[in-house]
């Protein structure tokens, strides 16, 4: 398939590279393909950032077969531009497609185009500590039909967005309501998938959560609510007797790439780290046996969220006296330092792509 | 607040009403509003059918928050419309935006608008035993944002379209598939809102069902995979030694409005109608002593939909010799007899508007 270029006439103003916030601006250009089935992908574009039109009937607006991603480029002062584990992501988005019913994305000619797109917008790409550009590629199905069915038609978009830190607050310790009655996925379901229905579920606790002063949302399992699970968007850790524990990957939560990072970076550190099974009262035991040292989420927007207080019904948790554990900022450290390029590649995960 | 009508310019050539299909054709008109936080609903408009623009970043393509409704419109030969319990919908519309944390609609103004929209387009509603217009208010999500939040901003619409029978096959007995792998509902998710997420998450057991032979699949409990829940997008129900018997609404159910009407009718005929917990288990056991007379399932687009064939694993039943049911037959016609106004109205179901 032939990418076409149509650079952009009418470049926008940057915004404040200091003011960033979170997916708040958007860059220049965008890259759009098609999928018809028996036809595959076709028209791929890198264009203006624009609006797209659909038909009021277009499928997901109905139905929610949507898939996504979300990775980040980074930019040092040498205007070097790299990207982390891009294609973990693709493949990632491929199973995410594989479990929507949605075609598959060529994880090779999307690098390449993304890697165009970037180099045509390198200018949005921030350099400041804690800045850079998220890159969200998307899926959704265009197909005009009412009866519910898996779409013959797709749009593929790439869309990018100068970013700041994910949490207002910084790498600040956040304060994490244990969700007991609302859930998030289940076997079976589409936990394991990147697509709307997962995040869609959780506005409501999140919401009413955010209400009684917490920053975030622990869930747990959705057949006997026990085990944990996902905080918010986001993986969990935690830290027990000096074990690093954390939600194996059993179908029900984002086998997420800063996970599996932190995982990697912290087994070559010495550390033991277990893909185990966790219930909310073997948190609560070791919390009250002084064991629970630190707590954390991972995800590609925050990198790590360290969990300072941790409330289960009526029981409070101040973990590591609501300060950033000695663990949680050493691989905060590792992790950012591989992804901006302060230290070497390590483990290959950094791409340079000028 | 104001409606504005915009009569459409190029009326649409209609399709033949013979040859309709499910969710295929949409008439001349639609009915589209906007919110906003902090301003509530405005600019109401009845206007040509047409695409929306949206930006790539609404929230609508990525994080799946959006509801819908479904319900129809007949017109009988002296070209008189009428709805079948339309506030059923408005309301539970509103019980889905509240899961969804989405803005709750006037039920109201949205069913006068409603009103005035099917008399604009009236010559779109067939009058053919079986088709009807078949409606479509949904509720999207488009505040341009890429952190997962609740939209601050949406659009509601109306669309319509004339529909036949939403089965090819008609009131022909179906196979059907008890799915024991994949899941679509658990307490604490979304199963009861009529939202996309719950339908996207059913595709994939619905395409590996469809290739298999089957036409549907029976869901059960996303717990235990125990009790049974919905037959693909349809509330189900079984006759077991004459007890009419579906599922209770326990939160992982559509609350169906059909279901409510076939509840209320097998009632008033003096059949034994229970709403509780059946188990597969329990259905196998009739089938071994003889006892499963009938099943069927209820919605919207189907009516009633008898089964003819379920297979649960290796074990494969066949219900009343393949054949449609005493029982689903005669509450197939009561229920379409109020529907189209053969009979009178004795529930106060049917809402007159010319």
């Amino acid at each position: 398939m032939e990418l076409e270029i149509i650079k952009t006439t009418h470049p926008k103003n940057k915004p404040d590279f200091n003011q960033l916030g979170f997916g708040k601006y958007f860059t220049d250009h965008m890259l759009i393909m098609k999928y018809k089935e028996g036809q595959g992908w076709y028209q791929a574009q890198i264009k203006a950032y624009e609006p797209i039109s659909l038909s009021p009937s277009a499928l997901i607006f109905h139905y929610g077969q949507e898939t996504f991603e979300g990775l980040k480029a980074y930019k040092n002062k040498k205007g070097q531009i790299s990207l982390f584990r891009p294609m973990d992501n693709l493949h990632r988005m491929n199973r995410s497609n594989d479990r929507m019913c949605m075609p598959m994305i060529d994880p090779e000619f999307v690098l390449d185009a993304l890697k165009k797109l970037l180099v045509l917008d390198s200018e949005w790409i921030p350099t400041e500590v804690g800045t850079s550009l998220y890159i969200r590629p998307f899926m959704i199905a265009t197909e005009e039909s009412l009866g519910v069915k898996v779409s013959s038609e797709y749009l593929f978009m790439i869309i990018l967005s100068p970013v700041g830190s994910y949490y207002a607050e910084g790498l600040k310790p956040t304060s994490i309501h244990v969700e007991d009655q609302y859930a998030r996925a289940m076997q079976g379901g589409t936990g394991e998938a990147k697509c709307g229905g997962n995040y869609a579920v959780s506005l409501k606790p999140y919401e009413m959560a955010k209400k009684a002063g917490y920053s975030q949302v622990l869930f747990l399992d959705g057949k006997d609510k026990k085990y944990i699970e996902e905080i918010g968007t986001s993986n969990a850790f935690f830290v027990i007797d000096n074990e690093i524990i954390t939600t194996p990957l059993v179908g029900t939560i984002l086998p997420g790439i800063t996970r599996d990072s932190i995982i990697r970076i912290a087994k070559d550190k010495g550390y033991k780290v277990s893909e185990r099974l966790l219930s909310i009262e073997e948190i609560e035991n070791a919390y009250d046996s002084n064991k629970l040292n630190e707590a954390f989420a991972s995800g590609t927007a925050a990198v790590i969220s360290p969990i300072g207080v941790l409330t289960y019904k009526d029981k409070k948790m101040v973990i590591n006296n609501n300060e950033i554990g000695k663990i949680s900022q050493e691989l905060y450290d590792s992790l950012t330092s591989i992804q901006t390029g302060v230290v070497a590649n390590p483990y290959q995960w950094v791409m340079h792509i000028n």
